[in-house]
């Protein structure tokens, strides 16, 4: 089976995996389980959960057994999108080619369903029971912290609280570090974890996740220099009208995409050590600097 | 030792230990930090950590091991109560007789505050390192669904979205028993089952808490109406501003006051098993409706 194969069975599993553990639609009080689902299904490239499986694959665990901490990572995700896009933040009308959450169902609601999504995630992880009770007490704290100020939160805090402002490249390294990188660390360590990776194992795969991260960051900040509105599904060009500092308005589009090319090679060589079990790794890290959207 | 002074003991064991969970002010980005600070130091009644608290004792177990679990719960009432605070939810001014986070430090990092003291919940109740993984794992389970749609943020939606409108007894008791019942009954359960209770026991202290966080409700109401502005720490009246339906505006002040008395009483008997070991809670439950803050 190929990359692409792959990948799309493992976004088709999370995709599954995501209806069934979000209430349905009708759940009482139903509109703040529709608020819900609107931002959590149909979209998104569903890497960071891909990742969870295949941190569990990697060290000759199951992807099915990790699916709902998957759903976890990617509830998590998409909560910090929902916040992010509301009018005291970001106050972005569109996401993934629709309509942002509060465009549909109002402030309120969308600050409800982010906070919703995240509560449920954590429920989730506490859900996984096919794992050694002390591995997901050790997840679900990693999770947190990832997700809290010493990560998410925190990149996202500097990243909207320096908006408008010119920032150097450490500043810059610390948003992306947090704000994207710390959901790629935690979705590989959540899936390996689960699967009783060996302490050995978990360091090469952290260091694979940070470079997969960081590679990923500086693509998405080219993108938006230069890519397909179509194919992204939201405007080109924001970080530069809301002043955003990027990659490539510190180096250049083409030392930007030398970087990420850096990081792609040094995410593949962290997992040397390892077999064909992460062969989906290996291409994941080459497609996030190839893709187009 | 008399209730009051326990309660007092109890409430400082808590500010120390939410004083050295929150990340300290100059931790990067001091910002958030301090926003998380100024809800959460110096303000409540603390009554929900101590009932984690008491929980704890009532089967036997110890205050000081629960510590985390007690703050965890705090952090989570605070947290809603940020949210709730911002001008998309109620738009309140003013908060145990503070300025709300907002009106401080502006509603995205609020917003950001009130994600991260949610987060940072998560994160110390993954941190009860002296319970056993399995009833640390229950637990996060338990509280991440008692404070989700199910729960909380459940009653919210309901409370936010009925304002102005005439509601029933069943939406009123719906709202109240997830809104503030369900963090009552969680703090109760999340102390006794980390200390190892009984299934036994566990009936017994819900049946507790869940009497106990109606009458504490309906005193709530009852306070809003006649209470003192400068012993609340807020302007009363807020309830009739907003049109919320309240116990004493579907039954009247006497009537509600009966309520009341009557969930005290039955949250009495349902300890009536218990020994000693449970006095605190006994004397928590005729507290909530004497107390005039």
């Amino acid at each position: 089976m190929n990359f692409k194969e792959e990948l799309k069975i493992k976004a088709a599993m999370v995709e599954g995996a995501l209806d069934r553990c979000l209430p349905s639609p009708d759940t009482y009080p139903p509109l703040i389980h529709q608020a819900m689902r609107y931002s959590v299904m149909g979209g998104g490239k569903r890497l960071r959960p891909a990742l969870v499986m295949a941190g569990a694959e990697s060290v000759g665990g199951n992807a099915v057994d990790v699916l709902p901490a998957a759903c976890a990572i990617e509830l998590i995700h998409t909560y910090s999108l929902v916040h992010d896009d509301l009018p005291a933040m970001d106050n972005d009308d569109y996401r993934r080619g629709k309509l942002t959450n509060h465009k549909v169902y109002g402030e309120a609601m969308a600050l409800l369903a982010g906070d919703a999504l995240l509560t449920l995630a954590l429920q989730l992880l506490a859900e996984c029971h096919g794992s050694h009770p002390e591995n997901v007490v050790r997840v679900i704290r990693e999770v947190a912290l990832g997700a809290g100020t010493l990560g998410l939160i925190g990149g996202q805090v500097v990243d909207t609280f320096s908006a408008g402002e010119q920032i150097d490249e450490k500043t810059l390294k610390y948003i992306h570090r947090n704000k994207t990188g710390a959901m790629y660390r935690l979705s590989v360590r959540t899936g390996a974890i689960l699967a009783g990776a060996e302490e050995r194992e978990l360091v090469l795969l952290t260091e694979y996740a940070e470079q997969l991260g960081l590679a990923f960051q500086i693509k998405d900040d080219i993108l938006d220099c230069e890519g397909d509105e179509n194919k992204l599904g939201k405007p080109v060009g924001s970080d530069i009208r809301n002043k955003k500092a990027t990659y490539p308005s510190l180096f250049g589009v083409e030392d930007s995409r030398k970087k990420a090319r850096d990081a792609v090679s040094r995410a593949i060589a962290a997992l040397v050590t390892f077999g064909n079990e992460a062969d989906f790794m290996r291409s994941l890290a080459e497609f996030v600097i190839e893709r187009d959207f």
